[in-house]
């Protein structure tokens, strides 16, 4: 049994939804871990993790709409507002959803399912440049 | 230090919570695993784990309509409405809730509280048969 | 690699977040596990775990007002309220925020964003003690 660390660096063009299946599968093969979990996770309050369909992008378009229905940027009074009207809103949708993941690995395979992809969900309006660490334990 | 997987498959018969707190243990007692953690994750993306009271079905009902009125079938104009009109709700309500969780392990019991149960959360209306990883990993 | 338990109890005077961050840093600290996991599970169904911006205290205020005005204590027609008019909407805060959250340590140090915080959300109205297991595995 062994750890291993990884950090993935995901640049942001704004509120959307951006796949990093990739990114982690490429982490984990790298560490050569055949057997066991890895954990993501996000080091913000204002993007968040998201397993989400990743074959359809109507999908996606469709569960943004809903949070910013939900969690508008307008129409409610909030007091934490110093970095703008998507400031809140980010912080809430981050809550909503998840800040970390732990994915099993077998053969040194994520163990996904057929439709399912890993997203990091960016709530900010502005670019940004996110963190998500891994730690990749097993054998 | 070990590690040890275990894949549960859990047939639904529509949307509802299933409980599967004793397949869980059934699993962790199986690896014979005494300190630890289990992590499960569902390999979908229209159902989830929720973590939830399991004295009361009062409560699991209230929940249930919760999700039903906060995600409604009909109301919202989906644009991804491929297999009908609980495919894109189910979608969202799995963001809602959770993917992954992991459970302590001590004496080779699962740590839970005393009404806490583990439930899959199935979102579709058809039945499913769905597939849950345990990662058991502990000494 | 090992493991190493510790649980904390931490005591909540009714509805609102607390942080919990430096009691989680000084039990990993306790088990000189200099890289790995902490794995936090909260033993109860109407608190939580949230990740959250610790800085600024409206913006947990803005928070909470959020689920009290999307899980309305009345409004709604509950049929569990066993406990009180808080005891339905506090399990369906619960679903929608986290029970488990695992945070990588790096030179025994939680790896937490410069503004991120961990807090214990209760949801209940009267004072509780509340158990969060922790299960720091690494070396």
């Amino acid at each position: 049994m062994r750890i291993c660390s990884e950090r993935l660096q995901i640049r942001t063009q704004g509120k959307g939804t951006y796949e990093i299946s990739d990114q982690v599968q490429a982490a984990v093969s790298k560490c050569q871990i055949e057997a066991g979990t890895v954990t993501m996770f996000v080091q913000h309050t204002s993007c968040s993790l998201l397993m989400m369909e990743n074959a359809a992008p109507a999908a996606r378009r469709d569960l943004e709409r809903f949070f910013d229905r939900l969690v508008p940027e307008n129409g409610q009074d909030y007091e934490h507002d110093d970095e703008g009207p998507d400031d809140m809103p980010a912080h809430i949708r981050m809550a909503l959803t998840r800040t970390s993941e732990t994915i099993p690995i077998v053969s040194g395979k994520l163990q996904l399912g057929t439709w399912q992809g890993i997203f990091l969900f960016e709530h900010r309006r502005a670019s940004h440049t996110r963190r998500v660490w891994l730690t990749i334990i097993g054998e």
